[in-house]
């Protein structure tokens, strides 16, 4: 017997016939014996619904109110859940974030928690029922009602796994697990049985997003496994947990753990800037000051001669408008020639723990963009991680190619399991 | 400056544009320099739309999951009004039953107030905003939600009016006021500009459903002045107060305030049955067991000879299927020869309690109706009502020839402002 959260997003809890089988579902864990614990979002649509509601009566609503409103969808999921629980015969009670006591700060709209008091949850679950805890929402010191802000109900999962020391975290989604690399541009992506948290973060950073990246942090941090799997099979998912849990014989077959790209960045480079100490740091300081996240940092050698140099960086598109105001204004500062702008990029990266004691996985990777005639435009790595930044063009070329190159095709894999 | 409560039900706070509606009026009399506190419903039909949703999960659902459920309704209206007020530049802020903290006795769907804090409404209006409190709901002792059932809202604002010793609670509905009878039976009725709590109480309780029956209890039990207005138009309305704000001259001219009816009664009448003590009794004891209200009693001479008896009783149309199998099982065992049972009758009834100093209302009623050939099945009576019960065919032709026979038609009255 064991203690299990089980986590239901929006479409999983879309109508009253898909609550009915997340009940099911819960009913029949509960039934092998189990104490179940079910986290639930509001059903899909409702947020938004509430949302659209609050902007009739202005352009940025009072944070606090627009939580106030948001936290009923969650609430109305919790219930209906309990009832279609209770419908099974199972006996079954919601919880809302302030029952619990889900204590975050008084950021609105994008609250972190603080505590979670497993008191009321450990009680539910020592009578016998299913407590159904509404996701996404918490209260803060004064009492005042917080949202965690989109994606929440997944931190909300794995903080309440952590919390009453669950044996697993499971997060019923719309796909059934983590791939090794996004199917709509490689068909030979296949399902990655278990994955390190480590790895976990950076594909989710990296725009595989099946899980809210705070909560893999708090998974990971507290040594809570979590299981990604469909709502809509019976299937087992992808199991992220700790590298401890893997045996010696799973790290050293894994090289790398699956291709992510992103296009959601931009690249700028400043040309012919003075090549001095403190000049990129003043380019670099003004960015931030303005709240200007930048991601890859290239600084390339002096091409103009005359102690001149061009520095790359690239930051996301919504921040690009908010960069370009920045550079016109410091790089007069610092001699800058021009400002070239490119929106036409994709970041392509490998990751996986492998290449930790595998060496030559990075020069392997640019062989592989090399044979494709990919031009590679800048470069970042960190110890289980390779980014390469290239023209938007070559997406699907370069995925599918570092992903054959890289053995992950399923055809090319000979033992799948875990 | 004082301290005004304003509630407003589901019809009026019923979409965006009339809750936009409800915060100009707020705001207006926030800015005439009072302070307010705001009670608002869930949105005209949202509470039977959550419900509905509940009845997918079983016909008689688990209440404290349809009190969750339910609660959610006036928790969207109170954000919106919050954020609508402060769309006028009006500082405002919503808070949920158990932020107040309005804390009841646990009966799910039909809890009673037990008390209310008046410490964070207090605050709120301290700071200068108007603070929009959630009807309907409040918490019970170990922090679940409840409701207040059906009309709640209006108890909500009556019981929050009292802790916080407002000067007058403005009840916004879709009528302008309270009125001498139903305008749809007799369109000589005229607005009540001033009742007392006993004669609303009596016109409530006999179906002019204008207030919530607690609501006014709850106010006749804290001197709290009531003003039933309409929300779409500025008209005063009807001021529901004590007797001794009324004037001897005001007392002096009123001898009846209204005329009601009711049609949702039975009569049911046992024949022959043995006139001997213990006997009605033993009728009205087995009807109670079985929680079957009664409402008027009537214990006709007996007419067969021989020491025999008719008992006739009206219960709620509602109940009549459950008083006939009580009757059946029961009425052998003292004697029954016959049920009779007609559901094709009406209650009307005169209130005011003018008839105290008056002699002879009751009579000068029973006059008005034999002028009109209104035969009377049963009489009851209080120290403030008589009430007739006839054939339902005659609602029209008593209520009329009541309200002009007492002078109550708008051309009639002389004086009409208070």
């Amino acid at each position: 017997m064991s203690l299990v959260v089980m986590k239901f997003g929006g479409t999983s809890v879309g109508n009253v016939e898909r609550i009915r089988n997340v009940a099911q579902r819960c009913a029949r864990v509960r039934r092998e014996g189990h104490d179940v614990v079910v986290i639930v979002s509001a059903m899909a649509g409702e947020t938004n619904r509430l949302l659209a509601r609050a902007h009739e009566f202005g352009e940025i609503p009072d944070p606090r109110e627009m939580d106030a409103l948001a936290a009923t969808g969650e609430q109305v999921t919790a219930a209906l859940t309990a009832l279609a629980l209770q419908q099974q015969g199972v006996a079954a009670r919601s919880l809302l974030g302030h029952q619990v006591r889900i204590l975050t700060d008084d950021a609105f709209t994008k609250a972190r928690i603080r505590a979670i008091d497993d008191t009321r949850i450990t009680e539910v679950t020592r009578q016998g029922a299913v407590c159904v805890v509404a996701g996404f929402q918490g209260v803060d010191d004064a009492g005042n009602i917080t949202t965690l802000g989109r994606g929440g109900s997944d931190t909300s999962a794995v903080a309440i796994a952590a919390a009453i020391d669950a044996d697993v975290c499971e997060i019923y989604t719309d796909v059934d697990g983590v791939y090794t690399t996004d199917p709509n541009v490689s068909p030979a992506a296949r399902k990655i049985p278990r994955i390190t948290y480590e790895e976990m973060l950076e594909l989710a950073s990296l725009g595989a997003k099946v899980l809210q990246i705070r909560s893999v942090e708090i998974a990971m941090k507290y040594g809570v496994p979590i299981h990604v799997r469909s709502s809509f099979s019976d299937a087992e998912g992808t199991i992220v947990t700790s590298e401890d849990k893997f045996s010696r014989a799973d790290m050293e077959a894994m090289t790398i753990a699956g291709v992510a790209y992103d296009k959601n960045e931009a690249k700028l480079t400043l040309t012919g800037v003075e090549d001095m100490p403190g000049v990129v740091a003043k380019v670099f300081g003004a960015l931030a000051e303005k709240h200007v996240s930048v991601d890859m940092i290239i600084q390339n050698v002096a091409t103009g001669g005359a102690g001149l140099t061009d520095v790359t960086f690239t930051v996301t598109k919504a921040d690009l408008a908010r960069a370009k105001a920045v550079i016109n204004d410091v790089g007069p500062k610092v001699g800058m020639k021009g400002l070239l702008v490119d929106d036409q990029v994709v970041k392509v990266s490998i990751v996986g723990l492998g290449m930790r004691s595998h060496a030559g996985i990075a020069a392997k990777m640019f062989q592989l963009l090399a044979a494709e005639g990919i031009n590679i435009q800048a470069i970042s790595t960190s110890e289980i991680k390779v980014s390469c930044l290239m023209a938007a063009k070559y997406t699907e070329l370069a995925v599918r190619a570092l992903h054959t190159g890289f053995g992950l095709d399923a055809a090319t894999v000979k033992e799948e399991s875990a």
